[in-house]
């Protein structure tokens, strides 16, 4: 379970310029250049390069190829295929017939791959032939991760050059694969026109080469839509602000707000792992050289894809006071986050000495800094979190207990009984309940589902504290535990209690309780059928006693998990999307914000769907005391959510959270369980699936239907959910915000190169003073439009779990 | 295949009130009042009966059980279930009592139905005994739709309500099932906020009752909201204008325009089409009572669902000049096209006098005329007609034929040879080249691909019209179709022609052809693999020769099917919906229209993909004059359609058009087809499936991509699609333009109302006339907003056939 501890393995970047500057003066104890720059990098403790595959002799003749070449003067011709233009020129056609018989063989020269078979494969070769353990050369090739050729263009418009491009890549990934290279990085997307044609290619790719990684160079957003082109984009003059990449995103309008340009970088990743099927081999290389915007909320959606690369050019640090390379404070936040992921950290250019002090090592150590101080690191390594506790079991899907149909086993308990706020507040509450009752007459406890006995133990320290006259009947139906109970009761708790073996819905009790205390709940609240079996004990309770707990509600939030989605599809059997799951949340995002929404009409990022009391207020009831049907214990509930930012509905997180007594709860629900059972152990968050994901766009809505359904033998949910835009009103302020460019505010960008080195800043480790902006995307957020004039429905799900086809909880 | 000859059936509904006075005045020659009117509707020529299955004494017990009585002075308190009241007021619980006893075994008193086992199920019982014949007195049971209780809400807003009223349901469907009735008609959706509610107690009683056929009954729109108020509904006073229904959908927003309003009416039935699966056994009953606009283009959407019901009341109908009922125009073409799916047509209070002339026997006559100068009634009668020759094929999916792959059977040569337009056209193109080319020197025509020899007899009596000296080399690589080439040639062609036999991308031929003359095209042009075929053909060809065809167009257009998408899907396969059918379109909508879009950027309705064109301009071959690799046959599109009216996206429809010589060609395009090539039978359409249903909102845009692409072998299609709204500018026009109420036009209905009689209409079946109106929606056609300043993403498919893992063409 160790190997799920969050952390992030430090890359290097070696450019074809290093490579050439190395053969130019080679160490002679390596064979190769390569060799020595991937054996000069670990040696500086790096745990991995990346390198480009291809030489400039590739891409000229590649070029040369398939390219007409651009003649001087002949500056409104677009670029274009020799294959297009052949169409209308009559010329010499020797490079035609070249590309064709390349387009039959593909095939490199020697020069032409920075990898050659004297390299790599070569020491490999001689490490089987000598027998070398796996940790000396045969690392290198291991640890090697190769960057596509970046000049492909796979999504131009031009037909001819966007096939000839595939061919390429095909080319070099077949290559990749015979050097035995785990992972490439693929040239970022380019042209949103063409998008899918790129995300077509790569699909193919992963299908055609059956074992490697696939990552998708993509900057967080195109940095040069935001500059101001008056100034210099990095405090570095000459040096470009994009860093790694020579192309950005070109479909965004530089009048959109960075957040819209993120969502636009997003939607862009969401077509190319849609259109590849939530392939497992196909990641994100997710390009962080543009300064991030102050409010993360935007960013969130990336916890929830697969960004196995985070590529960090020298140029995006920036100087603290003593001249150490630091990060700007979001972007930083975002590396402490993105830790849980485990991700590759690129650094590239750090050996350009672009800041003042602490060399190339101070970027590694600045990013080995972050990961120590990251919250989620931290709490992994606390005893007592969640995180620490459940270490393993991150994204996991489990289904849902069903303590009333199947017997728990002892290990079971045991694992719950290690919760120890959970039963501290079930104390405090039974402690309470005494209280409230009168000192001197007898009072009846009843532990409806005593299990091992947790509960009858804190009754009993309850009792003892509050100073009461007690005595407790515990109801087991579980064979097993009852034996446990047996030996506690002769071994601890002698004629304090009295054990009564059967069904809580069946069993008889001597005398009414005062208070009737259960454990019943599941990780929706009424999803291990506690009402049910309250139905059926609550008849133990005098009128007007207690119920401990008292009530219970379930909430759900509309969420984002490429991964859940993933795990929940991998089961062959499609019902495996219509189940809900209990799972531990972390590569997800929640898409709901509060606010409103365009219709003014939408609830809380997290929301109540329904509650349950114990006792009933009123109900008809049979002679045995109990409901003669069961269908007051349905339950529905229609939510409206807002979703800000764009996002893809993979489906539903659900909470619950209790009133034991007074003031006393449990609660799993994200914003509020630190406040009511901080650190509580015993349940992860429920998960329902979606079929088939929803996209979301920025500023739409989604209403949630879930039910709460029963028949005689059965209980279970189903849930269906639609979504809309606001047709009026300024739900669509993205795009209209920025608009006006008399909106002055400074772009962000330029503020960080104006600020003033802070004389308080003494460790290497310190942040550097920034200057607030992008004011106004705050004011976005505090100021949402509350006009509204009508629903536009967009899409829906299908319904999920029709009938309690796949899933239902046995009464 | 006669059962598909377009036609309607016709229905009368008997109300409660009919069963009422057939009660105090019956007839003793039936056993029961419901017999006496089922028998009595037969005789008056009716096919079947629609009948409500229960009674008002049903209706009033589950009121009494389940809803708080409305107390008298206290109007502000909403109605609302016991259930819910019992959580706040203390009250006799007598009741609560009797509807928990009801819910546990709901069952009927004998006054609360229609239908006991006295009346039809005892005639069954005596038909069995009897051994009557099935056309006598057991039909009656048959023939019978049962009407549910209309009153039932099943999408109120009150939990309890619901609930109730879902048990109520279930216990009338299982009582209609035991009667052995076919088809029940729900009560409508009235609240579309809760109609996700509706729709899960529809799909759970499909799954729980599993033959009865279920129809919602939906009106087409809700006519109160373009109703002025101040003005009577109809032209008989005291009549609703909905006739049929007690409520109608409350969702629609009274400025909100006609067309949107129908919109907003398919959009219900889509979520309960969703939600419900696309269930065969569940269709609609449409309320036509609403008069329609006179732009039909909105009501298009309807003939690709599942419409087995079209209900019209007597207040649809106006009175001709003579005082006969007539329906208006918009309606009369609805019904007549609607013909073609064999609806079953209501007629309600026909019996009421409700026109001055005819009596009942009018309205059912009139149906009958419709249906007789239906077009496509009258097409399929008439001999020569795609619609005649191909009876039984509509909807039906074929896989696409495999020419180059497999050999043709001689029963497909011989389909396909009697295809009069497409040899005609084809002659007249060898004739036009043959005309243009020098009387007196020896040309030579090659035809590629002589099959049993249709092109060679059309070549030669093009020869022998033109007069030229011509000479035919017939090609062929069937080994069998080749036996019946020489038969042919012994006993019709002699030295006029010489055989080949080979593939002609292998075969040699003794001299080079002035005219290269094939048949190689797929409903979607490439698709057979002319292109390909062709390159290997070509060479037979002297420089400056002809092909024909000379070239060949590939076109899309976005289709709306819950049809086809039932039928792709019902193979259990998955892979059937990545899968291209032949299909001969019917229940089908074409979801594009003309006029740019909100981005103004948008094609037309019916888009070209791509071209290929004979001979190539140029290319690289090898030595034996074969392009070396098939690259230059890939070929790929971006369309942009604009989707006028809310639908959902099933699939693609593709077609091809072909220039075979000059101005003569070959098109299956449906609005070019009958200007090229009328009446030609070769080819149905191509259907590319859709995995998942596309949800595509009014005024959207759909930006397709599609690929031809190949490798060694084979070569496929892959395909997908984005959806997208404007974000600024008057793309959600449908919402605006009536907002405001000075825009002074008269409502339909009104206008109606007011026309006066023409003296010159002399028959029953002549149409009144009617004033047009809805200017406004014309208006808006005709002027499309331009304005466009950028487009926000809603929605994608997955990407169909991805590296022609479904289906491909073998080369």
């Amino acid at each position: 379970m160790s190997t799920w501890a969050p952390s992030a393995s430090i890359s290097t970047r070696i450019t074809l310029s290093d490579i050439v500057q190395t053969t130019h003066s080679p160490d002679p104890a390596y064979e190769t250049p390569v060799l020595q720059l991937i054996s000069e990098s670990r040696s500086k403790g790096y745990d991995s390069v990346c390198l480009p595959l291809t030489t400039d002799a590739w891409k000229k003749r590649w070029t040369d190829m398939c390219i007409v070449p651009e003649t001087a003067g002949d500056e409104k011709r677009k670029r274009e295929s020799r294959r297009e233009s052949r169409m209308f020129v009559s010329r010499d056609t020797t490079a035609d017939k070249k590309a064709e018989k390349w387009r039959e063989n593909p095939c490199f020269e020697l020069d032409e791959v920075t990898i050659t078979r004297l390299g790599l494969w070569y020491t490999l070769l001689r490490t089987a032939i000598e027998g070398l353990t796996e940790a000396s050369s045969s690392d290198e090739a291991q640890n090697v991760t190769a960057i596509i050729s970046e000049w492909l263009e796979l999504d131009t418009e031009d037909d001819w050059i966007r096939c000839d491009a595939e061919i390429a890549l095909q080319q070099e990934l077949a290559y990749a694969s015979y050097l035995n290279i785990q992972t490439a990085i693929l040239p970022p997307p380019r042209n949103r026109e063409y998008v899918s044609s790129y995300a077509r290619i790569i699909n193919a790719c992963l299908r055609k080469i059956p074992y490697m990684n696939l990552a998708v160079r993509l900057p967080v957003y195109d940095p040069h839509a935001i500059q101001d082109p008056a100034r210099p984009s990095t405090s570095v003059p000459g040096t470009p602000r994009s860093g790694i990449f020579p192309g950005g995103l070109k479909l965004v309008n530089p009048a959109k707000s960075l957040e819209a340009q993120i969502d636009a970088a997003w939607e862009v990743w969401d077509l190319i792992r849609t259109i590849c099927e939530y392939n497992t081999r196909l990641s994100l290389a997710l390009d962080l050289g543009p300064p991030l915007p102050p409010s993360l909320s935007v960013l969130s959606k990336w916890s929830a894809e697969s960004v196995r690369y985070i590529f960090l050019p020298a140029s995006t640090f920036i100087a603290n006071a003593k001249g150490y390379p630091v990060l700007p404070k979001p972007t930083q936040t975002f590396i402490r986050d993105s830790m849980a992921h485990r991700p590759n950290i690129v650094l590239a250019n750090v050996s350009s000495s672009l800041h003042s002090r602490g060399g190339e090592d101070a970027y590694s150590q600045y990013i080995k800094h972050l990961e120590t101080t990251s919250p989620i690191v931290q709490s992994t390594k606390t005893a007592g979190t969640v995180e620490n506790f459940a270490q393993g079991y991150q994204d996991f899907l489990q289904a849902p207990l069903q303590p009333l149909m199947d017997n728990l086993h002892s290990i079971t308990y045991e694992t719950f009984e290690q919760d120890p706020v959970k039963y501290r507040n079930y104390e405090e509450a039974i402690y309470a309940a005494l209280m409230n009752l009168p000192q001197g007459t007898r009072i009846v406890i009843c532990v409806a589902g005593a299990g091992r006995g947790p509960l009858v133990a804190r009754s009993l320290k309850a009792i003892d504290r509050s100073k009461r006259n007690a005595f407790i009947y515990a109801v087991e139906k579980n064979p097993n535990a009852y034996v446990t109970l047996q030996n506690r009761l002769r071994s601890e708790w002698q004629r304090k209690v009295e054990l009564l073996f059967g069904d809580m819905r069946q069993v008889n009790i001597p005398e009414k309780a005062d208070i009737l205390v259960s454990e019943l709940l599941g990780s929706f609240g009424d999803n291990e059928l506690s009402p049910e079996c309250l139905d059926g004990a609550i008849r133990f309770l005098k009128p007007g006693g207690i119920s401990i707990p008292s009530s219970y509600t379930a909430h759900l939030a509309p969420l984002s998990s490429s991964k859940l989605y993933n795990e929940a599809r991998s089961v062959k059997d499609l019902k495996s999307l219509e189940t809900p799951y209990v799972v531990m949340f972390q590569a997800v995002s929640i898409l709901s914000g509060d606010g409103g929404g365009a219709s003014g009409k939408c609830g809380l990022k997290i929301q109540e769907c329904w509650e349950f009391e114990h006792p009933r207020r009123d109900g008809v009831l049979n002679e045995q005391g109990l409901p003669p049907t069961n269908t007051h214990n349905t339950r529905s509930a229609k939510l409206s959510f807002h979703i800000p930012h764009a996002g893809v509905l993979h489906g539903l997180a659900g909470y619950f959270e209790a009133v034991l007594y007074g003031n006393i709860g449990l609660s799993i629900h994200p914003l509020r369980k630190d406040s009511i059972s901080k650190d509580m152990l015993s349940w992860f968050p429920l998960f329902f699936p979606l079929r088939e994901p929803l996209y979301l766009p920025s500023n739409s809505e989604l209403h949630v239907s879930i039910w709460r359904l029963t028949n005689q033998r059965q209980v279970w949910y189903e849930w269906h959910a639609e979504s809309f835009l606001s047709i009026q009103g300024t739900s669509f302020e993205l795009s209209t915000s920025l608009s006006t460019p008399s909106l002055g505010s400074t772009p962000r960008a330029n503020s960080i190169l104006t600020m003033s080195p802070s004389p308080a800043a003494p460790s290497p480790l310190i942040d550097a003073i920034e200057i607030p902006l992008e004011r106004r995307a705050h004011k976005e957020d505090a100021e949402p439009s509350r006009m509204m004039n009508g629903l536009l429905k967009i899409g829906h799900t299908g319904l999920h779990n029709a009938d309690g086809r796949s899933s239902w909880i046995g009464l």
